[in-house]
């Protein structure tokens, strides 16, 4: 069986949108990243987190239904979870942050489980680089190291992040980080740039209007399905990246080729994620419903050209 | 041999970029429709519109070099040609009109030459809804008429424009035009309303971001292909609209799943427009980079997802 090492937040959400708005509810990176890649069947998905005395059973519950490994997830005695509180804006491709409480996350030292320290894939969601590096030198020489990061890293512990990056095999970063990470504002540059910095692999999240990977001077670009309504795009990027590690954890095949499809499955749970607020869709989700939709993948990219 | 109809204008283009700036060069939607189609071997294309007499023998004659029939095209003696001049900023996304000369295109009354009242394909460059609607009423029964508009239509002339979209099959538009149009910001919903107008199918044109092609409830996306860097943005649309009609044209077929190729063909031509100023990398084209960059698309976008 192949082992996918999630790492990040665990957390508790309140999300306002132009649809509604939540009380606290589930979230956070490995939250997300977890429930997407429990998708694929065969893949043994181990979380490290951490959170409060706060954090319901309930939600615990959910890691468990789904044999999601929490061996990892230290609950701190005392403590209280990870807060955070945004709304959207109209156009819901910006956000305003309303409240953060890092509460338990500001000490958080990761131990990767024994068990888990020769996990075949680890996915290391957005967390301070200090505590992804931590992860990186817990593990054995894993086939492929993920790291998903953000722009606040970058303007507050930008050196520790680049020796970061230097030791993983993909980064996902969405446009306009990559252009801050790069100074490059086109992404062909931008995305040469990064790989310089160590990833093979350079994945770009454009939101609505999809994900690019590179590799050496090879591109492919996957949409977002086109929806009738985003409902709450809080934990899309986090379902992409759950879904592309756990493709390829259960794939076991970590080719270009097989990154492409990669991609797309993580872009297929993705805009399930968006339908309904916070985790609600990603807890309901089918098979059934996963399969019909990577159908309207196909039919939404694939065409035919006669090149000879 | 299948005949392709190109309405709009033929003008003057002044253009700067954050790359640099021009003098008085060759624009025009007919011209960069005219020129991308003429890269489809076997189709018959004439051009319908107006210039003065200030217009160069030079420029009329790289319509006469691609065997594109300018019997349509109306020089009017002591007049003078359409002038526009813009100022791009530096996301290229965005524009500034610095100067719009209507000049003969004031009075422009168009006038389908008789040898092609029977084009198979009728493909309405951006124009006011009058002028396109004159055309309609001059052709017979085409296989397919496409049109083209934006949102200065819909501010001034909503009216006849609606008018206008009710005798077309097919509608190209930008993103923020169609959201403008049907008064819905996702793109699916606004489609459906635009369909609910006319035409048969929608083209939802996003710039950097690729182009929706809507018909029933299938969806069809092609990105455009990113690039190191986009020199000029000016032509983009028409060159697309040029691609996908030209290659309809030629390949005498109208079916959806051929217009999806069209869908890519028009996208490839307009990533080579963007790459030089104005018209400049269309003039240089050859058949093997166009070839070429059809294979690019296809790594692009091409991937296999087992769906049993």
């Amino acid at each position: 069986m192949s082992q996918l090492l999630c790492v990040g937040t665990v957390a508790f959400d309140k999300i306002e949108t132009p649809f509604g708005k939540t009380d606290k509810i589930l979230g956070g990176a490995a939250t997300y990243i977890g429930l997407s890649a429990s998708n694929f069947e065969g893949v043994d998905i181990g979380i490290v987190s951490v959170v409060g005395e706060d954090f319901p059973d309930e939600y615990i519950n959910i890691f468990k239904d789904r044999d999601i490994n929490i061996e990892g997830l230290k609950i701190v005695e005392g403590g209280k979870s990870f807060f955070w509180s945004g709304k959207y804006h109209n156009d819901m491709n910006t956000r305003d942050t309303l409240d953060t409480q890092l509460n338990v996350l500001e000490n958080f030292d990761p131990v990767v489980p024994e068990n888990y320290k020769n996990a075949d894939i680890v996915m290391l969601g957005n967390l301070h680089p200090a505590v992804q590096m931590s992860v990186i030198d817990q593990v054995n020489n894993p086939k492929l190291i993920i790291l998903d990061t953000m722009n606040f890293w970058m303007d507050t512990t930008l050196e520790l992040l680049h020796k970061t990056i230097a030791k993983v095999d993909v980064i996902t970063i969405n446009d306009e980080e990559a252009r801050q990470l790069s100074g490059e504002y086109s992404l062909v540059k931008a995305a040469r740039k990064i790989r310089d910095m160590g990833p093979d692999y350079v994945v770009i999240k454009k939101g609505e209007h999809g994900a690019l990977l590179f590799y050496n001077d090879e591109m492919f670009f996957a949409p977002a399905l086109p929806l009738e309504d985003i409902f709450d795009p809080t934990g899309a990027g986090d379902t992409f990246a759950g879904g592309f590690s756990g493709y390829l954890a259960q794939t076991k095949d970590i080719s270009f080729k097989n990154m492409k499809s990669a991609i797309i499955h993580g872009s297929n749970l993705a805009s399930f994620c968006v339908e309904k607020f916070g985790t609600e869709k990603m807890l309901q989700l089918t098979e059934d419903e996963i399969k019909r939709r990577l159908e309207h993948f196909e039919n939404l990219t694939q065409f035919e050209i006669n090149l000879t």
